[in-house]
């Protein structure tokens, strides 16, 4: 029996990752201004993870990559406004409409007449809380847990937070590295929705799949109700 | 009687805002060599406060703000170096040493024998958290809020977290306008421990001083535990 559904935010509600590919797109537009772009995803890829323990995960992080790619990338070319331009994408990525994933609305809905819902995601604070803001579902989620990291540690840490055993709790979302892998090691449930597109830092290798008796596949999110009610709602479902 | 005690953490438990000074002393010498720097901290003041909706309060708003106006003040003219310099900066900010101010540690272990403690706090998620793991004081916290703004609302959102009363909450802080004023508008206690030096965004004008009842204010935190005992530990004290 599920006593806790915790779900990820961006790519699972919400679309996210089209905003990074398509800022990608017009930092590899502005570079070529510049120089024959080549091998721009790697080294800015590169860059975004050497600074992912400094900066964290989120736009901020994002931008202070790119300006640091542009720099490197144009030898110290890069012109002032340029530079401002990069920040001004931050801006405007940070103030995106948050447009929900088909179905996503019913299925919260539905799940949170059953379950007490929580939200567990990366990235800015205050990005992640203004989304949530106009998602428009906030009030159906008990708890938001913004978290710096997404590990087997961390999950525990949510479990005991609202005193619920592993076997109780799910965890769903679109990253088999951060929302599958961690949450089955700590000995909890959970559903792989698939999302379109996905960072490469969330890619796992092949064969990484987990125990099969914890890991549950979906191609939709509206079919997670029905799935988490064969797992077991709590009694005062349907209440 | 007192049943959770919050503490801030930034220039209340650990200094902060001397890292700040000593940037910004940088950032003047370094647009110094293109512009008289003039009124480089109001330009500064005016584009941190513009972006605060945006980009929230920690390190990596306070470098995208710091690379926003040496383009300004130096129209443009500001050499790709030098932006690369200023990430640097934060990038050191964010890793720097973390060092308790005087009395800390002896306060916080005395309280954690009488009182559950939580952190509250604004700023970067990941480097709050890395600041409380460095600090050694991790343990001695039963959790850690870390919080986009502090206003009233979200002093009522910690307290029902906690299951606890305003009457039995009390936030100890060095800022009137985020840890004092708002939790003492919703309804807890708030001793006010002042820093030699406080950011311009956390002034508030004289006079604003809150209800003398919920109100304490002491010169240093050594002063706490004796104070919080007078107020009232819970009946696990001293056991």
């Amino acid at each position: 029996m599920i006593h806790l559904v915790a779900l990820d935010a961006d790519d699972t509600l919400w679309h996210n990752e089209p905003l990074y590919t398509s800022t990608r797109e017009q930092f590899r537009a502005l570079i070529e201004r510049y120089e024959p772009a080549g091998d721009l995803d790697d080294r800015l890829y590169a860059i975004e993870l050497r600074n992912l323990q400094h900066f964290g995960y989120g736009v901020k992080g994002f931008v202070l990559s790119m300006i640091e790619t542009a720099i490197e990338l144009t030898n110290g070319r890069i012109g002032s406004a340029d530079v401002n331009r990069i920040i001004e994408w931050g801006r405007g990525m940070l103030a995106s409409p948050v447009e929900l994933l088909v179905g996503v609305q019913d299925a919260v809905e539905d799940l949170a007449r059953s379950f007490p819902l929580i939200l567990v995601t990366k990235g800015d604070l205050l990005h992640q809380e203004t989304k949530l803001a106009r998602s428009g579902l906030g009030h159906l989620f008990k708890g938001i847990e913004i978290v710096s990291e997404k590990d087997a540690r961390v999950y525990r840490t949510v479990m005991a937070r609202y005193g619920v055993e592993p076997e109780r709790f799910v965890m769903v979302g679109n990253s088999l590295r951060s929302d599958v892998l961690p949450a089955i090691e700590a000995g909890a449930h959970a559903v792989y929705v698939p999302y379109a597109i996905s960072w490469v830092h969330e890619r796992v290798p092949d064969g990484a799949l987990p125990d099969p008796c914890h890991y549950h596949q979906l191609a939709h999110i509206r079919d997670l109700p029905a799935l988490l009610q064969r797992l077991g709602a709590p009694a005062r479902s349907g209440v």
